[in-house]
């Protein structure tokens, strides 16, 4: 098993004013390759700390990824302790990293300063891999038996660079093969999912290893993996594992492969030709941030409209002033009336709306904080579900945003009978 | 300088699985009592890696502290590892311990099983501190010039338990101050921010750290850093620091704490009783999903229209279809019409509209991916601004969301003469 060792550079998260997050993006792709990854650091900008931590790592590891550390600005120290590290005698400039800097710089109507220049700027014992996304060039040393992977530390760089840095290390270790296949769910907290299929799970065979990935706007995927073995055997086994999973699942599974609720619900819409709107109150704008972050969303999501005060949910989403007195904000009623309220307004053949409490506030004397009421609305009828949280205001609203989703997905698909 | 070293036990954080947040909760309220953390580490549960990674940090730092490893299952061997670090000969009840844990159960409506019980046996070389909501006990090992804690993983009990940790921290050493400041600058990219304060960063005291912490959505903010000293002199000499900072910078800075863009919007809107509304096309519902992300943000944001058609645009939001027709989607008359639009639509004193392209489709033949036109509306006029950027769908968004914000918030300072 070839193993990895994650290590990342700079003060701001041994300050503890950042979480470190590319640790285990990186981890996980790795894994997915076979790469076992058995030490995590974290260190400062600190030539001594540098040079001393990579030389242990190195020596401990076939394979070192280190985040950050190579931004332009003073505090950035890596590429030199590298330089010295690799036992570089100078630098040289790559062409491919530099004209990627001219490009971006330009594209937000930048000038090209020195230290922008000088990130293309790499000691003279490394191969780089191209940044696209960023100015830091990924930076590769082979020391004998050890390859260290200098990565940038943005999250958005380093994902966006992690499949090239992948491909390399395929290239130059023999790697198990390993099979994934991925089941969305949603509804059933990790738990409860882990006792519903505890005997279909206890009776995995040896070479099949299940894993848990909770998100809080995906639910738990499942993601099975088969090391090694013949390829259209190993997937005719999946195929029938994850058969018996589906008895056992059922509706809990609204995906087959690694996807999130508004992609899955993006690709039904399309498929099908219908349109979708969303009324928001508690969520925030959320739900219709989910739905158009996925490219394409233009093609069947018309609009929305967030409705945080009363008379926004009375004069635009036309909620009977009634309705809101006699039921209260938090309600199915409102929420109905707001799904059917947005869906006339834009005129989508689906609609879905948000009501509840996200907190802090300590409820509303009837709805403890984390209550949400969910309405979805469609040609055939409208339907809502009640949901209770207990989390903070930020994790209410993923968790408040996720649920209408699913409910929604749901509608849809049973709607049009699929 | 006291320092310490963080270090995570569990196969979950390794493989990426979950991310890490004790860590940097540790290393936050050490920090704020002069603890300086130098080194964080992620091991797997195995007593080889426990042994060896705790035996070599509890020689490089005077603190210790490790989360996790410490469940009643057979996979948690912590315990028995510091047991055999610290040399017990054997292991004792902590009777307050075993309070909490029947304590915690019977509120469950769980009996109390062996494994329960067995987590108030503690090694006896050490002192406990208890843990209030759960049922593992903080140990705390003093082991000559080191000492070790070893405290839960899950987070809410290691939050809860961490006052108890540092009081006793600050019982045993003697602590030195370290105090921050931070700087919230949007607009320029760290490399320009650095080379325009250069001069005034080169001239810093050698016992003044700066630090750059570039993120997407709040743009570059800068941290000033002091160790030790005397704790009045250090604050004023860190005050005429900022001043010149600001001076240097002006409008750069939008604001003088730990902030983000939408929670600076909002105190202002909050303090000067003002309202707000939202009316967003290519951002799709992220500015509102950023403004309601604050909590008591209901007190002065009334709603959003995401307009994704044009349909939207027209009828919802009243944008003639004749300027949609001779200006385009994509231009500055169809934001001002957004964004005085919704204002009229919510009677909100402010309001924001976006108007671009997100990416991918090519760009619409005038515009490339990455264009956008934000307005910004207010009781005396309107302005708008065309920003350019050339990233990914979600990027851009973000960036979008991000620059629009910082327009409204500097409009609404200029309106407001403050």
């Amino acid at each position: 098993m070839i193993t990895a060792s994650v290590c990342t550079i700079g003060d701001e998260i041994l300050i503890g004013q950042i979480v470190d997050t590319n640790s285990s993006t990186i981890s996980r792709a790795l894994g997915a390759v076979g790469v076992q990854v058995t030490h995590m650091v974290s260190i400062g900008d600190l030539r001594g700390d540098i040079l001393g931590t990579l030389s242990q790592e190195l020596e401990n590891h076939d394979i070192v990824i280190t985040t950050g550390g190579l931004g332009p600005t003073k505090d950035d120290i890596t590429k030199g302790v590298l330089a010295e590290l690799s036992g570089s005698t100078g630098y040289v400039e790559h062409a491919g990293q530099l004209a990627v800097i001219h490009d971006l710089l330009h594209s937000r109507g930048l000038e090209v300063l020195d230290v922008n220049q000088a990130q293309a700027q790499v000691p003279d014992r490394c191969e780089v891999i191209v940044n696209r996304r960023g100015t830091a060039p990924i930076m590769v040393f082979r020391l004998g038996k050890s390859t260290l992977y200098a990565m940038p530390g943005v999250p958005f760089e380093t994902e966006a660079a992690l499949p090239d840095v992948i491909a390399d290390i395929a290239q130059h270790h023999e790697l198990t093969s390993i099979r994934h296949r991925n089941v969305m769910t949603y509804g059933l907290a990790e738990s409860a999912l882990s006792k519903k299929i505890a005997a279909w799970e206890d009776a995995l065979p040896a070479d099949m290893h299940l894993a848990y990935l909770p998100g809080p706007l995906v639910g738990v995927k499942l993601r099975l993996s088969v090391y090694g073995g013949d390829p259209e055997e190993v997937e005719s086994r999946l195929d029938a594992q994850l058969q018996s999973l589906r008895g056992l699942l059922g509706d809990t599974i609204y995906a087959w492969d690694d996807t999130t609720l508004e992609k899955a619900l993006g690709e039904l819409l399309l498929r099908k030709g219908k349109t979708l709107s969303a009324a928001e109150s508690c969520t925030g704008g959320e739900i219709s941030h989910l739905i158009t972050s996925v490219a394409g969303s233009s093609a069947y999501y018309l609009g929305s409209v967030t409705s945080y005060a009363i008379s926004v949910k009375e004069n635009v989403l036309g909620v009977p002033a009634e309705t809101i007195g006699k039921y209260g904000v938090v309600s199915s009623e409102v929420a109905l009336a707001m799904a059917e309220g947005v869906r006339a307004l834009t005129g989508s053949d689906y609609a879905v709306a948000t009501t509840g409490l996200a907190g802090p506030g300590g409820g509303d004397g009837v709805n403890p904080d984390g209550t949400v009421w969910v309405a979805v609305s469609g040609p055939h009828g409208s339907e809502s579900r009640k949901y209770q949280y207990r989390n903070d205001r930020i994790r209410n609203i993923e968790r408040f945003s996720a649920s209408a989703l699913y409910f929604l997905l749901s509608f849809v698909k049973s709607d049009l009978s699929c």
